[in-house]
């Protein structure tokens, strides 16, 4: 496959809303600034209602929530949706506490989401599977994480792309695999966050027919740059992956994308 | 020129007191940190009234507000205010968002700056001329960008630093250009975060009466050290470049800066 | 000595409950990623008392403080207190403001921490002796600093390790001294956050009996790290530094550390 997102994203520099943690933000920024987006952080609840009507996409991350947070996420949420524009679920540690799932179950029933992007615990917990997550970290359990990822965008009525090892996208009818990416990215912190940036980002740029591509695509090309940065270092060079992930996303293009991604249409006896 | 702030920055090491955001607060930290000043990031309400006590200027940074950020801003703005301590502005996205303008006016009216630093879309708007800015970024206008710094500085009395391809710096009565920098900076997050700090940190070891010739030398300064580090990477290698810049800030001295800053009195048919 | 906390930790991985500050909660959370801990960074006050039952120690950091967070902290401190879990408190600034004064008395009232780790500054004011802290920095004293470490230990019935360049680490009855690091430490923001948060990795695979050797071995293997990244570097490289303070961090091993540490008992004339 030969997407075009990355091209199009440095011409039209799309205007990407997180609302994000404290760990991420920085992060994010710099990652979204590297494709060629405009990253806007901020979650101040008087101004979530006029945000919408300049940015391209929302991104909504769970990492750190407050009592003023989580209105300022359903309040742009909402006005997002009204405007027809992308908004992106990243469901941090979401059954890691009773909080937690309380917050992402409220915020799955007052939104409407283009795109949900998690580990395969935070998906498991949203589809209602059991699962043995560890705080924000993944966790491990016996599920199918194909099967994971299709029920999930089923009962929620979005793309869900679940990170790992392999990724899976699906739409709730089919699942695509990407068998591209290295066991530095749940390593270094937030990697899985500017993942969700990054979705909003290709999303933003898409027709909206398209979603299921445009994040397949974004997992992929973010999997690629990854892969591309840690064939050069040792394992356990987290510094350098860091700082050689956010020149790879400065320097990415479709071409270098197509050439490496390993996108397949997984064929394992879906339901 | 040759200035010596750097040099005195190294001896006295400035407390600079930043009020600030999730993106900009690690980033603006270590910059502080490697040219020799001393970084105290607190918002904290209870406090603000009490840090201006040790603090040698204060950073104000309107990336990311709240209701007890903006009173945090008001509390510690007035108090350096009546300490005849530097107060620096970095309105941040400023005209983006009808909240953004009403906080930016609020403080603009309570607390005396030494400075303001932004980039073209939001100087514009403090200076009440039209302009698409974007977000946060710096977007584009028409208007002539010296005379924009002019008029923002005539219109709050302090001096002010326009970041851009060109750096323009005024005190509303002469301009000054400086012809130093890199694309790379508004490619990486917080980069005019972080100038905005070092204009505090000059302006804490500056005479008063030299508050035009501090923030040249703060901008010309940084300008300089991104001009350095850009010039041995690819434009795409911004994870290096974030790096390099830390080294570069943590290395340069009065010295470098003397030779290789461009920066000229502005001539170019100011009414 | 020849500790084996760290391939415990890359066994075990410990869930690291931080609660900290936007200056330090990115760089805290990649160096226990780094040194294989789990890191968990909220401090929302809903689920405080929910994530003790899941983490294995805590680490409270007083680097930015609410109303809010201090409440998280004790509901936090006293719940991990209840289930026998260490707790670690990081009082950054803990002597720069009356408000964090009071805050600090009022977290080693309520809780009862496992280990204390600061700088001398911070440490002399828990002490109750007099001292020229600035800021959030050490500052310099004329006290013993062997003692201030032994003294705040007995005070607080905790272990108490002191950053500077060589590290006192007490019981209240022997001390400790570590003889290694690098002036490059203080030089890069959140680098005794991010010390303090791997107390919390080491206590948290250590027998509740052997917090001190826990301690002087985090503080051993943290020196040794960042004087290995030190030795291959100009003191002005700061960027680089904290790009290879991780890579180290991901590497370092037990026997590394054996090799390098130079640990010994004080035996300075303590009373």
């Amino acid at each position: 496959m030969n997407f075009q997102y990355l091209s199009k994203i440095r011409q039209q520099n799309p205007l990407v809303h997180n609302i994000t943690n404290l760990v991420s933000a920085h992060f994010t920024a710099n990652g979204l600034l590297a494709i060629g987006a405009s990253p806007f952080m901020s979650s101040t609840l008087d101004e979530m209602s006029q945000v919408p009507a300049i940015a391209d996409a929302l991104v909504i991350n769970m990492g750190a929530l407050s009592i003023t947070q989580v209105e300022a996420m359903l309040v742009a949420g909402k006005a997002m949706n009204e405007l027809g524009k992308p908004v992106v679920l990243d469901p941090v540690g979401a059954g890691a506490t009773a909080y937690r799932q309380q917050i992402a179950k409220k915020l799955l029933s007052e939104i409407r989401f283009s795109a949900i992007r998690g580990n395969a615990g935070e998906v498991a917990f949203l589809a209602g599977v059991d699962w043995q997550a560890k705080g924000v970290d993944a966790g491990c359990g016996h599920a199918d994480v194909a099967m994971l990822a299709k029920d999930c965008a089923n009962r929620y009525g979005c793309v869900v792309a679940v990170s790992g090892a392999v990724d899976y996208v699906s739409d709730g009818d089919v699942v695509f695999t990407i068998n591209n990416g290295t066991p530095m990215f749940p390593k270094i912190t937030a990697s899985g966050c500017l993942l969700a940036g990054v979705c909003g980002a290709f999303l933003a740029v898409a027709n909206p027919s398209e979603a299921l591509q445009a994040v397949v695509a974004a997992a992929g090309s973010y999997a690629v740059a990854g892969e591309l940065v840690a064939a050069r270092l040792e394992q356990t060079q987290l510094g350098q992956f860091y700082v050689g992930l956010m020149d790879c996303l400065g320097a990415i293009d479709d071409d270098t994308v197509a050439k490496f991604a390993k996108i397949d249409e997984y064929q394992g006896g879906l339901s």
